[in-house]
């Protein structure tokens, strides 16, 4: 069964009890976090870290990559005022669990069937990607971090602070 | 105060009562939800959607957009078995509130005092970023799963559908 057929019933039942109204659109405590996609990150940036709503933009993506993020932070600082970036890696990425040439070869060696102008419309845009997988985790925070501070479009007084989260306990703890 | 200083003691209070334990890494429902990076969306793909923790990727960003979603979506689907996409986008968004031109010019607004080589390098940057902005929201919705759907790098069984959610009531609609 498709996971969208309950969205409607069970939204139906959360939104009988919601109750915050209209909050403003910046942050209030003008911070950003920048976290992974990954399933097994629950509210991270809210229960996890003891943050209310309306306090924070949350980001994510595979990896939790502040490079892939840099759109969202650029938009979040110039036209909504934050201030703060915390990014936050985690430990058993699937980030950390293929190359992007192995990747490239994957979805190649899928399209071997597809008409020959659609095959190398695929080749052409997988090889121009870049996927940002890692294999050092705490390397990948302090890198991530290096690239917000070493940015000419990153605001000069930003805080910014890398954080690995830990998928079986809960904890997280600052690298940088 | 910067935020980040009270992660660590919140935090240990989260992770005191932590007991997911170490759970598989391929979100079990095999859905990836789209959403914005929106302060005011509170876990709104767990408590709104009703979705558990392990069920689904959940990547977010500036308005939700699938285009820059769109590594997180190869990834997902080729290497952890998404095979569901839903697009969430959401009322009163930040996205409506300006037009690339404008945040051009905002951001070489701001690098007027800079040394000559950083203005440059600024300004390129900025000139070549795509911002994803929009007026129309419901259109916006249409047009990514359009996207999504015209795209061959999108795997052909991947059952996708696009949503408003509402920041004032908490309600869900699905739009395609």
């Amino acid at each position: 069964m498709s996971a969208h057929l309950e969205f409607a019933d069970k939204n139906a039942v959360y939104a009988k009890t919601f109750d915050k109204g209209e909050l403003p659109v910046p942050p209030s405590k003008k911070l950003l976090i920048v976290t992974c996609m990954d399933a097994r990150i629950e509210d991270s940036c809210y229960k996890s870290l003891g943050l209310e709503l309306g306090e924070a933009h949350i980001v994510r993506n595979a990896g939790g990559s502040a490079r892939d993020a840099f759109r969202s932070i650029l938009i979040s600082q110039r036209l909504l005022g934050t201030r703060e970036i915390a990014v936050f890696h985690h430990t058993n990425c699937g980030m950390q669990s293929f190359t992007a040439p192995q990747l490239r070869n994957l979805v190649k060696s899928d399209a071997q069937s597809k008409p020959s102008n659609e095959k190398e419309e695929i080749e052409k845009t997988v090889d121009d990607m870049e996927f940002y997988e890692f294999s050092d985790l705490e390397g990948s925070v302090r890198e991530d971090v290096k690239f917000l501070k070493g940015n000419l479009l990153v605001l000069n007084q930003t805080k910014i602070t890398g954080w690995v989260y830990d998928t079986t306990t809960g904890k997280v703890r600052q690298v940088v």
